[in-house]
């Protein structure tokens, strides 16, 4: 069985960014993605704030990634890791029916939308419950559709869906939203919007041909509305997906890195959204992946013994 | 005096980006640059691991750098700033002959080449002594040239000047680069470079004209030699540009910050080149703008009484 000196678990922008540095630094590495290279953020309708690009689509930024990256020589493997074990210094990974053996590994796996754990939200997705305006958003053309939550991606979303629904429902638990003022702004010229604050979803409703409407809940006086729409979009939150990975974590599963991205287990580094940071963004993964690349490749040179000269 | 709630000190890759980030999140805010935006790397003949473009001059990436700043309604005075003080939770920035206002301020004043301390190197600045191989190397067409150092820019200039003069020769402490392997392999395939391993530099010699010759010595046995040449481009480290800032700084003056880029003093952000971190790239200069700025927004919302609901 072969060796990498680095395996890259995930193929958003962190992950790109690390296989670029290691690609450079002449690293053997691989990158091993479960769907398509670019992440949550290829999904997004609009990224304006990743110094250099002005504005474009998240999938054309992620194409502008994956192209460099390749440049540089860079080989994707498809597929689920299941565990990831180190014995004697070496990590193995195991990959549907294979098995891959690397000195480094980084966890660039990113993290997906949360749930709010109500009846119907299950049971209707893909049938008008949806957490991706991007990919579901021209299915609503002209109806009516609910976003849940008030965040960044909330804002962004409705703001996106206005364009293509007749009317955009926001549910949202506080009266002011934690949004950019610049998307909050453009929000509040938006003129389909009905915002229902101070309020929680507590079911959503349907029947044979899918989501029919939802259930809300006052969270002041408990008092209870139903609406009639044809979808809802939950951004309430993020789960990080690192349940296969062993080292420290916080109470929701975000790896705790120090300064260097290395993780409790040393040769194991995490980048990105996946572990507790002050910061998701794109310009954030990128930093945390150029970093990760460069102490991946000290960490392997130290144990190769092959000490560069001036190396602490 | 108008009252901003954020000024950036410095125009590289970090402080535009603080910038787009502070713009967009409505916050009034000026950028104070003492030369021209871009910042040293500016200064860098390529550039190919900015995520995004395979390669690029780093005026051009700048330049567009500055111009998605500019898009997001980017104001810059020029000057030097001779000193930073906090009173009443308000900075005060002088600024030649005007004092500015601030609520929190932005440290990203990057970093400068710095000195051997041999004879003959400051005399000759500007007449054969030089730390940019981009700025000076084109008056070297043909002609015989040094470099000293051995990290990523030495061997960067060095590949550089191997184009333009007829040979560069490299002088270097040790026997080893601590560059990307990439750039190693590249400046291997230059035929007219000749290697000065395990050597200093001890005296740049020259006469009216400007450099004429260096001294170098073995730092195995002290051997001393001379080579003839007509230029010396030194890329020996770096010193940070932070004497104005009163924080907690190492012994070499880069500024300590917490994760979320902030100083000792509260309100005061650095970022980049100028703080201690693990690695110094426009990549992870992009991530600490961006959660600068962000933390900045938050620090001044909080010192406002603005509290957004949700924020912690």
């Amino acid at each position: 069985m072969e060796t990498y000196d680095l395996i890259i678990i995930g193929g958003g922008p962190g992950g790109i960014t690390a296989a670029i540095y290691g690609l450079r630094s002449r690293m053997k590495l691989v990158m091993v993605e479960k769907a398509g290279i670019g992440g949550q953020i290829a999904l997004s309708d609009i990224i304006e704030n990743y110094p250099g690009f002005p504005s474009l689509s998240g999938m054309e930024l992620m194409g502008k990634f994956e192209e460099h990256a390749k440049a540089n020589g860079l080989e994707v493997k498809y597929g689920t890791v299941k565990s990831i074990k180190k014995e004697n210094d070496l990590f193995s990974i195991a990959l549907g029916e294979e098995t891959l053996s690397a000195k480094s590994v980084i966890i660039a796996t990113g993290a997906e939308p949360s749930k709010l754990g109500v009846p119907g939200e299950t049971e209707f997705i893909g049938k008008g419950v949806s957490t991706c305006a991007t990919c579901d958003g021209p299915f609503y053309r002209g109806k009516e559709v609910a976003v849940v939550g008030g965040g960044d991606t909330a804002v962004k979303e409705s703001i996106y869906l206005s364009k293509l629904a007749s009317k955009v429902h926001i549910i949202h638990r506080r009266d002011q939203f934690r949004a950019e003022k610049v998307l909050q702004e453009r929000l509040g010229e938006k003129k389909n919007i009905e915002y229902h604050f101070f309020s929680r979803l507590t079911e959503v409703k349907g029947d044979k041909s899918g989501v029919t409407g939802v259930e809300i809940e006052s969270v002041k006086d408990g008092a209870k509305k139903e609406l009639k729409l044809d979808g809802v979009f939950m951004f309430v939150g993020i789960i990080p997906s690192t349940s296969f990975v062993e080292c420290e974590k916080d109470a929701a599963g975000f790896i705790k890195t120090d300064e260097n991205m290395m993780t409790s287990q040393k040769g194991l580094f995490a980048i990105g959204d996946c572990r507790i940071t002050p910061l998701r963004q794109v310009a954030t993964a990128v930093g945390d992946g150029a970093i990760a690349a460069m102490k991946a490749e000290e960490y392997v040179s130290e144990m190769e013994g092959r000490l560069y000269a001036g190396k602490k």
